[in-house]
């Protein structure tokens, strides 16, 4: 890597992408479709494996001797849990580091020093940060750093996992949202041809931004997208969907959207973004946008409703108590666990390992 | 479980701890005389067979593959430390959350929705919470949730254990203290026909009113209250009293009780709950409830004295450093870790493993 | 210890450290050169082993079940990261105290009170703490408790280590710069006879204090103290340096002690303990006691740079990109966790297994 660290951070995410491929998960682009069926599967084979003890015990030997850091610093309680969750599966010891007021950032240091000194005790450091650029400039500073650590025979980096970085990006979660669509979608062809509504801020969504990306993967794919004006997709989302021939409209109401979509991906305005939001309260969902337990009946028999979570009144609160199959999004959070399981172990090259093991218990898929 | 939320919250505790029998630990009350005297056994075991690293390794894989999370939102050290030892004995992996402005509570999540991310990753929930009914929610957000995990051949919802629920309710602290004054008691037959004086903060203190519940299990008990008339003990708890036949009565100092007691039971004015507590200080405690250094001379020869800590000034600080086996307080408190290994490995039906193991190893209790 | 808490915090450090040879870190005094001399082979044992799987499997077994608390409340991440990596290493089971808000000394409990809690539960402590006399309070009360554990055949009281307290002392930090010297030196003859410069807040960092006073234990060593006369080393230290016939010299910037120098070590300005400190923003490093990119032109060939981290702009920023082996300061922060795992090691009775076990793996150190 002979470039330094401005000009890394001035080459477009595509270009990122293909540094990081590999060695860390910054970005959602950087996964081919092969890579995301391969990571489907695997995620399948560790759910399938753990659920015995045999497997479970198999599974936790894997990375015992890896020391893994969550380095969270923005509130988050899903995604640090199913991240710790997963690395405990794997047998890795988990340190974390959560806010900086107990840290040495109060003494002034920099976010590159931070990250030297944790690649120096850790063999993985997974972070949510602020600044959009904090993962890829996290990335460069540990390629760029002394340590190494052996990885399926080779030395590498301490690798970085983005567990969301600013407005744009949450590979992880993209990654467990087309681990779920898969999985909704298994007795109907899978995600190729299908239509997806998606709902609410998508402005300021990271998570139906990163599953934009991923579309151009799939073929024949429409997304709806259902959003008051001020929140509508950025115009960026929607250049590179005209680029890679992906059709998409935008509408005015979930309702609009409800006989065509074969998935429905709701979202929370995400107002701790918003300098404008009223400091006493939460921006109300509007009307249109708001996902009815009525829909339910108009809904496709095989469409999904998901939400990456956590949710508001976006969601009409009765349907967490309605007992239908379609409403997904309590099993799409636990996927993410199974998602995050997959990543790590392709990180640390022990996938093969997981494979073989679930083929070994009878494993079919 | 054919009920709604506020159906079952508007049930009485005595009946809301029918439900939670066997599946959770919400309440005091829902422990019989034979399950009390069998947490206390399984307690001893747990101890006699973790004092040798055969039978520590032997615990250690019991819940091996297990996770849970400590969701601790009200400050603690004892209880949270106390519960994290039990588990690490048992094997558990550990999570915690213990400030919600760091999870997605400030993002607008209700209770409901978090506990059902917690269940959706982890085996069994701890939690200590401000509201009263933050316990009986969880339980049953977790009973009508999806996710079953199997516990001893039987698929059940996600276990909650409460470790304090407002000012109510503290049932393991209830479990811890008579697992200590069945220890204290043992050459003199036991808690049966004791009486037990309890000091101080009676009208907040979950842990004498969790206690007093629990002596409808035991024969010919009786109770003094030593406490000013605004800290008094509460009157539903005398009714109780009153309909069980378990004699109580109100004394003004601590010196009345002294000659009769079997055991004393210290507390703490909780002046973390009062509105009118002087913010720049703690409240003193009132000269006739401190228990003075020369009261040990009259105390009786079994006597025990206890205390839930934290302690401020309401025991003299000298009785620290004496050196007689009745100062209790401080075995009292190693001894709630070893409840709380009973309790878990009860609910996750490994208490016989470990009973069997301790006779093996040579245990007589 | 027939001696009262209030007469041990009035003995000198020498004297305290007498008490706790052997049983407690609390000053860098208490070791000698014999100790010194084996942790740094230890460190080197440890670090030789862990590097394959049998080793590291090896060495998780040690302590495996052995529980620590991290007690740290002030802000940390290299010393608080470093030690719960040692710590994992060894097997340890770990918890954390961070804030005193979600303690119960927002209860009103005292230190003492909080120890004894602590140390009813786990079997080590590691603490961090504003107070200087923290450290040596709570070896007293640990000392003077009940609870025993069993340590190579003996009961001992639980073992407290300081990991900084107050302005005076980090003992483990010593021992990592010790251990990062014998290094730096091992091919020109270790520390004897070596010119030490000691950059920065000479008055304040207790790095570079507990540094000095380690010198006595090495033959014809010289300290050249180089700071603006406000952070100058303090009069305690240079009558120390004096008694025992160590030479100094305080100089006014980098560049006059550069052609003299081995050893390199800069510090940061501490200005969390300056009330003075300007409240929106860090104190700036004096220009003469900056070290600059060219200044590496005039170093020896075998000098070292040193810095305990975290840093601010004392030290060029480009040199992080440097790649030159005298840069030495992310070594010397990974050199601190494997000398945490020798401390610890040696604390518990461990090292002679880990020495053994190296030697079988072909360690020749």
């Amino acid at each position: 890597m002979d470039i330094n660290l401005s000009e890394f951070l001035n080459l477009s995410e595509a270009e990122q992408a293909q540094y990081a491929r590999g060695k860390s998960i910054l970005f959602a682009q950087q996964f081919t479709r092969e890579d995301l069926d391969f990571h489907c599967r695997l995620a399948n084979a560790s759910r399938f494996i753990h659920a015995r003890d045999e497997g479970a015990d198999f599974m936790s030997q894997l990375l015992r001797n890896k020391v893994c850091l969550n380095f969270f610093i923005q509130p988050s309680s899903r995604t640090f849990l199913s991240f710790n969750t997963a690395q405990t599966y794997l047998g890795m010891k988990r340190m974390s580091v959560r806010d900086l007021k107990i840290s040495s950032v109060s003494k002034g240091e920099s976010l590159a020093d931070s990250i030297r000194t944790f690649i120096s005790y850790v063999d993985l450091v997974v972070m949510r940060h602020p600044d959009e650029h904090a993962g890829a400039a996290s990335f460069w500073v540990s390629e760029k750093a002394h340590r190494r650590i052996k990885v399926g025979g080779e030395e590498v980096a301490i690798p970085i996992i983005s567990g969301g970085s600013g407005t744009k990006q949450h590979p992880t979660q993209a990654l467990l949202d087309i681990y779920t669509l898969e999985d909704a979608f298994k007795n109907v062809g899978g995600i190729d041809g299908k239509t997806l509504m998606l709902v609410g801020d998508l402005k300021r969504g990271r998570t139906v931004r990163s599953l934009s990306y991923l579309m151009k993967n799939y073929q024949d794919v429409k997304l709806l997208f259902a959003a008051p004006d001020k929140y509508q997709m950025g115009e960026d989302i929607c250049e590179f969907l005209d680029q890679h021939g992906i059709q998409y409209a935008k509408i005015e109401s979930i309702e609009k959207g409800l006989a065509e979509a074969d998935g429905i991906y709701m979202t929370r305005i995400q107002d701790e973004w918003d300098d404008l939001a009223p400091t006493s309260g939460h921006v109300k969902a509007n009307e249109n946008f708001i996902f009815k337990e009525a829909f339910l009946d108009k809904m496709k028999p095989h469409c999904c409703l998901m939400h990456p979570l956590p949710k508001r009144d976006e969601i009409e609160e009765s349907i967490d108590y309605v007992d239908d199959p379609r409403v997904y999004y309590w099993r799409q959070e636990r996927n993410g666990m199974w998602m995050r399981v997959a990543i790590i172990a392709e990180l640390f090259k022990v996938a093969d390992q997981i494979i073989d093991k679930a083929i070994e218990m009878g494993f079919k898929g």
